[in-house]
């Protein structure tokens, strides 16, 4: 039998087991009750409740330290404590900048002063509440007053400043202007400071963010040409949360660094503007027509630059300290109170952010409530189940990674796994996380029916999976950044989830005035048929986390997804080596300055450095030898075990993520303690599998990299070494 | 040694004996001969003379039938015989029709008249000509006057209506709306009469054409909002030439069918407009948003339809008998008189056409004179040269296809071959044309020196090859039609090659008004170097296939290129199968319906039908008897024969490309009598090879495929008894 076939067996197993009402992690006949009681859940769930709940929490702007993001988070810990949960409020002082001036103009060789304001939509109430409106800005932008000659450089990320260097232009004391998406906002500043640029201008273009993609609001769901995207441009990939306290809670009394000192505040100016505001400047440039890839959909020539294009950019902001207000509620576990099992959907917005946070959090509350009323009329869940609401994750996660932060070395004790949601909409699932819970999640999305097609979540995206060319077996993608499972996974080495539903909800309105209940309720989830089948999701994922026998972790799922991470690795390399080979033969050849037109820019490509070859085999054998130990565990049978055995099992299996990390962190930036899941440092949001390894491969940091490979084998000889642990306890 | 090994030292061959200065076609000591004449060729050209004649020749517009036409043809006739040639004019009366009404107006929801004339241009007086300037329309549409609601098909062509039939939208009764390019012009109208719409609109969208390539004229080469591409709309791969006298010469005397029985004037009134006047036409439709790839670079959201945008669209059109004026000068050779060498390039444009056709018109008489020159200081050419410029060609290829049609018989028992050019400008060589010169092509791509690199234009074309990720071996492209080589060797079967340098000198000038002498300048040649260029390589091709000892043409690389071919085929038809079975599975598995968006238009996809395994052998049999021969040939040493024997085996030579048609031509266009070559049916001025086979494959009519394949096998067949005809006249 060849290796595919295997696969392809171990992967169909958990269905057929599934399909004879087995559940992993619980034995036969608690699986049945298991089953019964997700049935009686899903009875308890109710549309009304998210569309009422949507309307109260989304009312009014709410970003950390307004007062109707605190009257949230008050009127939450009330909800939760008559839903017979212990709930509180837990707060942190964190900067929060606000934008007192946002100055930008054309000086040069027209003017033109940039409006920097969305319009108000009559057919939407909410738009109009002009005075509580958050202005657009970048929070986490240094100060600035800037003048210089502009460069449009795409969307800002490495590959854009490559093809720069082969026109010849460099952004030295220039002012950058760069396209929302490509990346993470945040990395367009910081690559622009690093390249020499003294101010950075994000705006979203057409093409990816407006009347290109479908009509605009308020006449569709896309960005009219006056939205602006709010969004944070701290330097989340070195550590998120409050940049004051970098590694502990920013409570009242934390010792603070000095503003000035602190790493992940840009080092220079950046305003997000409209496609309204973009044209003029845009339309000012000349030098070079830019790349075909780089074209928008606006209705100009796009240029280059540098210049004739001269700009105006002055910032100033208000650095108070705000309080971010988590709501922390507790519902304590019968067998296994210090064993918890944590949910969570952050309640800050940009403005009043209808679909990101609320339509996730009014979810979670549902899902929240119909447990109470479980527990009211007799269940009692195994494990302790926490429920938050966290504040400030708009700003760079701070409300959740304070907490954790804070908390850290009780959660690493007890917390099984952390189930994060944020924004969610009509479509298809998507799911993230640990790949220890893949098959688990995918159990539940065989169990939850799709609300439009009748079949099951699972089925549905298996379907778009088949019809976008994939195989039609639906996997957890994995984690970089970007929402508050970041400081649980990547720093506190907690196992976590990410869930949503999507894909037929596209629109404009992220982080923009335009985010309200009423585009929700037209564009997105109208009837919160997809809130509910989220509630339904996430609530039967923390049941079965709460009352598994033994904990839901799978290793041969786990061990498939990373030796694929690593033959990804080892064909990265050996892409690169064929490619310098090919580019060095090219440039010995001369035919790159042949082939090009004299009349246009060029500068001559130089012979590159030749890609070593780098030994993987310790990886490579590592991953061989847990392969054998997880056989073994996959073959255990966990209903012949002994209640002391379970327990001891469980007590060693909440372990499990954290033997994936190491506690010195990755280079250069030690938050970050996961060794297989990280945001990559140029990509922001964007995830790096293994990415120790993989970075200083890309980074082409030949001794990092080698360095790197034998300090993740190391870290997975320790998560052999766990397995062998968890074998030992069931002896 | 494997099979791509020796195709490599196959291909290199030429090379290694172009360095020692042989010539295929030439015994060692003429070779020599040969090379000095070339050289001095080279000495006697003028960028001078191309740049005053340019001014001369794209003064005035001069499409067919225009005294300014009349006036350039006597011009050049005077030229050529003051070089020394044999010239006269050779009129043929050919129907071409003259827009006399042109209406075209959005009536509902709003109401907009569309302008439908380009701008004049300020620094180019041209420009201003305004009563000499063709009205822009698309000749060959059908008079008509409609009004009905409109929809956007994209390009208009097969693939396009298979989107709208997913959307459940059908264009009967209604006005399409299409973009220029993604096909040749005449196929939009074609499948949107036979689709059923009574009307079509074509549109030059600024993504294909426009300031989304760059800056428009007169800042930049590209098509400004006014700007208007004309052109034939003549359904010309039934057949080209005049509608009126299909398959013989338009003389004065020939019989005429009725225009209303004319088959390839459209069936459906077609107006070729502005993105200027597109605008409001498209902003105006509502319904679906279209495919993303259907995009264009307008500021507005696209919409498919139907309506509400309703068109109102009036047309008529002067339909008169217009004399169509064909220069061809003769100079008789001394050895082989009655071996013709062909050269060609049409003379009219659709207004001035400084790029289109005069920038190669102008290069092909410098090669005239230089030819002359050459003559008067003793040179005698072995062969006969004639040189033509034809009228009509951008009508529908009528002036050169009524010639040819007039005077077949004389010409495949006399011409060797048929070299055309057409527009000319900076940049790569482009060489297509019958496989049995590619290598004689090449060789002369060896000697001909790149005015901007200072290398040979093969050795540039190479590096852009390999830059763009080829192999770096650039050979000839197979003629599909566009242009005055399609009656030769489509129809005619004989030999023809199409040359022209390009690549940086992109523009939107192409038919319009903007195709001016200031714009050629600023933006095509500036300095004619490559007009001087595109005359030493036709020149020289010209002066091997006069003065060769035996008929240049080589076999190996054209069995290559068919068997590549055939490979094609049988690729596609697996591809086909593959496609076919994966698509009936979804369709079982019900996942097309499962991933659909039940918000959004969606036609449930039914199982196609299975896609029988096709009998290739008979092909691959004919190309494995063939290849032996060619080995026998391309072994044989031509210093050792004797005269007689040349003169043999020139006389079997000059049949060669005539073995390759069938006199019944291709299914339902027997005027297509070329079994290797055609444009295709639904491409039109794309090629398809292995046409019969090809077209039936894609039409998915299986019989017609299998018959196609056996008459195929049986033309093979031929071509291989020809070989042996010449390997006999060398014995």
């Amino acid at each position: 039998m060849n290796r595919t076939c295997i696969l392809l067996i171990l992967w169909v197993a958990p269905l057929v087991l599934s399909a004879q009402n087995n559940i992993i992690g619980f034995t036969e006949s608690n699986a049945k009750t298991q089953k019964t009681l997700e049935k009686e859940f899903d009875t308890k769930l109710s549309a009304e409740n998210l569309d009422n709940w949507m309307q109260r929490l989304s009312a009014h702007p709410h970003y950390v330290g307004t007062d109707y993001g605190r009257q949230n988070a008050e009127w939450m810990v009330k909800q939760f404590k008559s839903w017979g949960f212990d709930a509180k409020i837990e707060t942190y002082h964190v900067l929060f900048p606000y934008p007192k001036v946002r100055l930008l103009e054309l000086t040069a060789p027209t003017t033109y002063k940039a409006k920097l304001s969305a319009i108000p939509i009559d057919e939407d109430k909410y738009t109009q509440q002009t005075d509580e409106l958050l202005p657009s800005y970048n929070a986490f932008s240094a100060d600035g007053d800037v003048e210089a000659e502009l460069v449009f450089v795409n969307y800002g990320i490495p590959a854009d400043y490559d093809e720069l260097e082969k026109l010849g232009i460099n952004v030295k004391g220039k002012i950058v202007i760069a396209k929302y998406y490509g990346s993470w906002r945040g990395i367009k500043p910081k690559l622009a400071a690093e390249k020499g640029a003294i101010g950075c201008i994000i705006y979203s273009d057409p093409k990816d963010d407006g009347y290109y993609r479908g009509d605009t609001y308020p006449n569709g769901a896309f960005k009219n040409e006056t939205g602006v995207q709010r969004g944070s441009v701290m330097d989340m990939p070195l550590y998120p949360g409050d940049v004051l306290t970098p590694g502990y809670g920013a409570t009242k009394k934390a010792k603070r660094i000095d503003r000035k000192d602190a790493p992940t505040i840009t080092k220079i100016p950046v305003l997000p503007i409209s496609y309204q505001d973009a044209q003029p400047l845009l339309k000012a440039l000349n030098g070079p027509v830019v790349p075909q890839s780089w074209k928008g959909a606006l209705p100009i020539t796009y240029h280059v630059g540098p210049g004739p294009a001269k700009v105006h950019l002055k910032l100033e902001f208000d650095w108070q300290l705000k309080p971010a207000h988590n709501v922390i509620a507790k519902m304590k576990g019968d067998i296994y109170p210090d064993q918890w099992v944590m949910r969570g959907n952050h309640h800050d917005a940009w403005v009043h952010g209808a679909n990101d946070p609320v339509s996730g959090m009014v979810a979670l509350l549902e899902e929240a409530r119909a447990i109470g009323e479980l527990v009211k009329s007799g269940y009692k869940p195994k494990r302790t189940l926490v429920y938050c609401a966290w504040d400030a994750e708009e700003p760079g996660l701070i409300g959740s990674t304070e907490w954790v932060e804070d908390h850290k070395e009780e959660l690493q004790k007890k917390v099984v796994a952390y189930v994060n949601t944020d924004s969610n909409g009509r479509g298809y699932m998507n799911a993230g996380g640990s790949h220890t819970l893949q098959a688990m999640v995918m159990e539940v999305a065989d169990d939850v029916i799709d609300p439009q097609k009748n079949v099951s979540v699972r089925e549905r995206r298996s379907a778009l999976d088949l019809v976008n060319g994939g195989d039609g077996n639906p996997r957890l993608y994995a984690l970089g950044s970007g929402s508050d499972y970041t400081p649980f996974i990547q720093h506190a080495g907690i196992a976590a989830i990410n869930l949503g539903y999507g894909g037929e909800n596209a629109g404009g309105e992220y982080h923009t005035i335009y985010d309200t209940y009423p585009h929700y309720k037209r564009f997105k989830d109208p009837d919160f048929n997809y809130g509910i089948a989220l509630a339904k999701t996430a609530g039967r994922i923390v049941l079965r986390l709460t009352n598994s026998d033994v904990l839901p972790f799978e290793f041969q799922q786990w061990h498939s997804t990373v030796s694929g991470y690593l033959a990804e690795l080892i064909k990265l390399t050996e892409d690169m080596r064929i490619e310098v080979e090919k580019h060095n033969l090219m440039v010995d050849k001369n035919v790159f300055e042949l082939s090009s037109d004299s009349k246009k820019p060029f500068v001559k490509p130089v012979k590159k450095e030749l890609i070593p070859f780098l030994d993987f085999t310790p990886l490579q054998n590592q991953l061989v030898a847990i392969n054998a130990n997880i056989a073994l565990f996959a073959s255990a049978d966990m209903n012949k075990l002994s209640q002391d055995k379970m327990i001891l099992l469980n007590e060693k299996l909440l372990f499990t993520e954290h033997a994936l990390t190491n506690e010195a962190g990755l280079p250069r930036r030690p938050w970050y303690k996961h060794q297989i899941y990280a945001p990559g440092f140029y990509t922001g949001y964007g995830v790096k599998t293994l990415p120790g390894v993989r970075e200083a491969i890309e980074q082409e940091n030949w001794g990092e990299a080698t360095a790197q490979i034998n300090l993740l084998a190391n870290t997975l000889k320790g998560f052999n070494n766990h397995i062998n642990e968890l074998l030992n306890s069931m002896k």
